[in-house]
């Protein structure tokens, strides 16, 4: 295999020729960056993808971790690769020079990030965590927590769990019942069960900081009760906090990552002789969700990321292989005996990799879209960065769940294109495939995504999200009518569509009628969104004179041809509001 | 889980209630059976499929085969359930009494096979080659043949294989470069490689009967050079044949079924003294491939079923975990505290549990369907026989492919159902996602199944394979055009477009303009194929009053709702046969 991890070039297009993120240098925040300092983090990302996250990835994949009485055994090489990640600096990157980072644009950190997802997305999943974990303490806690939980964090020597669900309480955090109970000297007491922890036990770092949600509120109050705790493995004492690893999921894919089912002060560790686990509040009592929801928008943007990278990496892979393998003949040719042709003359093979293109660059033009406009909030005021912010939280929806619904598609397209060689061990897009699967579950369902989208995104501040998107993508249509006027006809046409249907889902407020359409609604969304990045990057491409301008044309012109068009029918279903979903009798199964 | 691995009830709606096989026993060839022996050999098979099938899944797929000097090993539970399998008659149940069978009506017969599939198709892949391999050689081969190597077979002591594949020739078999040379005593001698031959090599039966298509022509010749050879693991003499196995594929899924690679004739054994694994010529020379293809449909019906029953039986699992799994609440539920539903509840599990049902049973019609023309055809002669097998041969890329697509895309939803705990080895919905992969790929990609129906099956005979499918659709159209008015016309509709597209696609004969569409041309006429399914069993469900007449309407709605309109942007895309794929240049990519 000669592909790359990643395509260096395209990412170049996007952050240099797209988003222009040079320009964010000209503000105070990122005044010490130029495309220089980009480039060598970039550089020094590809670097650590090759050298130290892709040569594991079928490694730990086939020997998962396992655990027995001396704790939680995972492959040799993920420790070494996680510390080079973080002596590579990469970890504390976007974060500012006293916290040790270089304040990097989150736009060109979740690019750098995007080669280790893409070299080896189990193990990257540690320093994803860590790195949203020590944001949040930054963002909501203490100076003495920042310095004790956060900034180990940051410098690699600690890592972070987020512990959310709970056995009974996957999707439906209302039901959260770890309690909290707070003791005389202002710590906490948590007891309960979370289910699903990623990195939730494992000996590669010094310690594990977990942000757990728990109950200090009624039952009755349901998400408004629950408050964020820090929970460490290890308490500044250096002894064992009641914190048990109750057992480690065996999962399709993502099997590097330890996912586990934590006990939280079953009585096996009893610190300072009270039972339950030893926590610290994080900010004020009854907003946990707010806060865990305040980062919800940057970790749906690194699922996304990481779900493009697969996506893009399966792409170059069996892309590379369409290049190199000969195999039968062009249409109507009539010598059997003739020389076979490498794969990538037949159309089909053609069709699996346009797809795989406009799903992979889409999904990651979305992401890079999106923490761009994280950056350009950072560096504005007032009433634009309300703008920046709101465009964010509407988009946020489909940043996740496109990347998470068409990546593994992707993944898919390149195993056909593998055929039978796709199915086996021997070459990485089985395992892409397999990984890739988790995405469109954690970090929100894709089902949740919709209802976020649909129930709540397009309803706020009166529908002014959803408006700041549709005049957002009619600058595009615009700015394209002269030099790609098909396609911004046909883009203009699908917007005005998508508006008049959410017009028509939200008639007369009736929820349940409305919400029984959010999946079709996020996905057309997703569609309609994605070809308004791909339009917009035809034209920034022609006009940078970018070399790869005929490909960017190409791909939105298959965009616009073949996959656009979808949502044709199902803008026309959901006009009409049809309400067989929630009319059905359950003996109908 | 309480879930069954398949549906009693609605294989039983399919063959009496839909199909009417009963009415099959009018014929002599089945006048010995009757509703009680088609339901005898169904319980069998579902008690075979619990006892013997289902139970080893999971420890199959984890402790895949190895081999070593001693050969090969296979999971211990295998040859138990091959002898279990064996000794219940079903591998000889659809050939004649001579042979051991009792002619079951392949409709039945296919019935049965997917309970074994559903439970286990990995292990169901020993039994299903060697029953494709028996019938082969009783088609086309000696008496003596048939008692040496088919018979065996029927009677569970051997096992067989279908060796095509070359590691240079995948679906190019114009390429296979295996030859064969004529002894002085009219046996043959192979020499040459096949590559992805599953159940090539282990020690589960006495003998291993390989079908070798190896060229006796020239290169120039391509497929028309290529002859048919039967190869045994062992000679009569009880001498080792030089059939060497050269190594094991791991897959992704599938993984109980060994999958190898063979070389023939590489001197490790020379039996005879003479170089090359001895080979026995099946009918005429430079028809091997005539011959194989003519098993093609069946072969094609086997792999549409065991995708279709592999959909069926994640169905079963998500819907059981639906009504059994307690999460969230309805919406607008005004108390966080009060009891949560069972997710089936919720309109979006419900969605996810209606496309599963329509893929699944939509898919299991669609092959019973097909098989169901195999008998038809068998009782039948003339013109009326001509019918049915012409039918049968345009339908056999849709039989093929549909069920390949949408089963995995059932199993996709069926972890979605299930969320966090679907993606997890706890459960075994990502067994069967894995599993089922396979099924686009092996038998004639997908790919190639397009290029078989756009480019052969529509153009035989001047199209009047399209047409009879085009009068027989119109027949449930016309029929149910007073009780389902609606569904009538829409698929009248959509017909009357596909055959419009169809003569669109080939006006002028340009047979890479054309075939550039294919892939989509397949995927549309499956869904037209389908719908047509559904509306006849939802019509056909009401006319007999069968108990599931509500959920077979129920279901035919949400595929006319929200499946078959996908179809029109893509009919429309195809009417228009742009060149867009043909004329990519490739570096764009």
């Amino acid at each position: 295999m000669t592909a790359d991890i990643l395509s260096t070039d395209d990412l170049a297009f996007l952050l240099y020729d797209w988003l222009d993120v040079e320009s964010l240098t000209e503000h105070d925040r990122f005044a010490d960056h130029s495309r220089d300092t980009f480039d060598a983090m970039l550089d020094a990302s590809r670097t650590l993808a090759h050298t130290w996250f892709r040569p594991h990835m079928r490694a730990s994949d086939q020997d998962e971790p396992t655990f027995d009485a001396e704790g939680v055994h995972t492959h040799e090489a993920i420790a070494p690769a996680l510390r080079a990640f973080a002596e590579s600096g990469l970890t504390a990157a976007s974060f500012g020079e006293e916290h040790g980072g270089v304040d990097l644009p989150l736009t060109v950190s979740r690019a750098c990030f995007a080669w280790a997802q893409a070299a080896n997305i189990a193990t990257a999943a540690y320093p994803m965590l860590t790195m949203a974990n020590a944001a949040l303490i930054l963002a909501h806690g203490t100076p003495e927590q920042v310095a004790t939980y956060a900034e180990p964090q940051l410098a690699g020597r600690y890592s972070g769990t987020m512990c959310l669900s709970e056995p009974h309480a996957g999707s439906s955090l209302a039901d959260v019942t770890t309690g909290a109970r707070r003791e005389a000297d202002g710590t906490w007491r948590i007891t309960g069960t979370k289910m699903w922890i990623s990195g939730g036990d494992h000996g590669m770092t010094d310690n594990i900081v977990h942000l757990v949600l728990a109950r200090t509120g009624r039952a009755e109050d349901g998400v408004k009760g629950l408050s964020l705790f820090i929970v460490p493995k290890f308490l500044t004492s250096g002894e064992r906090n009641d914190v048990v690893l109750a057992g480690l999921n065996h999962k399709m894919g993502y099997r590097g990552t330890t996912n586990t089912l934590l006990n939280f002060g079953e009585g096996a560790h009893t610190p300072g002789g009270s039972s339950g686990a030893v926590g610290y509040l994080v900010g004020e009592e009854n907003r946990g969700l707010q806060y865990m929801f305040h980062m919800m928008n940057e970790a749906r943007i690194g699922v996304g990321t990481g779900a493009a990278a697969l996506a893009m990496t399966g792409y170059l892979e069996s892309l590379d292989y369409a290049r190199s393998r000969p195999q039968g003949r062009p249409v109507g040719a009539k010598n059997p005996a003739g020389p076979q042709v490498p794969i990538i003359r037949h159309a089909d093979v053609r069709r699996m990799l346009m797809a795989q293109k406009t799903y992979a660059e889409g999904s990651m033009a979305l992401c890079l879209y999106a923490a761009h406009l994280v950056d350009l909030a950072a560096t504005s005021t007032g009433e634009e960065r309300r703008r920046h912010e709101l465009l964010l939280d509407v988009l946020t929806p489909v940043v996740k769940s496109f990347p998470s619904q068409y990546g593994p598609a992707a993944n898919d397209l390149a195993i056909q294109v593998l055929g039978g060689a796709g199915y086996t061990r021997d070459y990485n897009v089985e395992q892409f495939y397999r990984d890739n699967r988790l995405n469109p579950i954690h970090e929100g369902t894709h089902g949740i995504q919709g209802q976020d989208l649909l129930g709540r995104k397009v309803l706020m501040q009166d529908g002014a999200g959803l408006h700041l998107l549709a005049d957002t993508v009619s600058e595009t249509v615009k700015s394209t009518a002269l030099l790609f006027p098909e396609f911004s006809t046909a883009l203009a046409d699908r917007l005005r569509r998508l508006l008049e249907v959410t017009g028509a889902l939200w008639q007369d407020g009736d929820a349940t009628a409305a919400l029984a359409h959010a999946t079709d609604y996020l996905e057309v969304t997703g569609h309609v969104v994605v070809a308004w990045l791909w339009l917009d990057m035809a034209f920034a491409a022609e006009a940078a004179g970018s070399p790869l301008a005929e490909g960017k044309r190409a791909a939105a012109q298959y965009f616009f041809t073949c996959e656009l068009p979808k949502v044709d029918p199902v803008l026309e279903r959901l006009g009409a509001r049809d309400s067989l979903l929630n009319d059905l009798d359950e003996s109908v199964f």
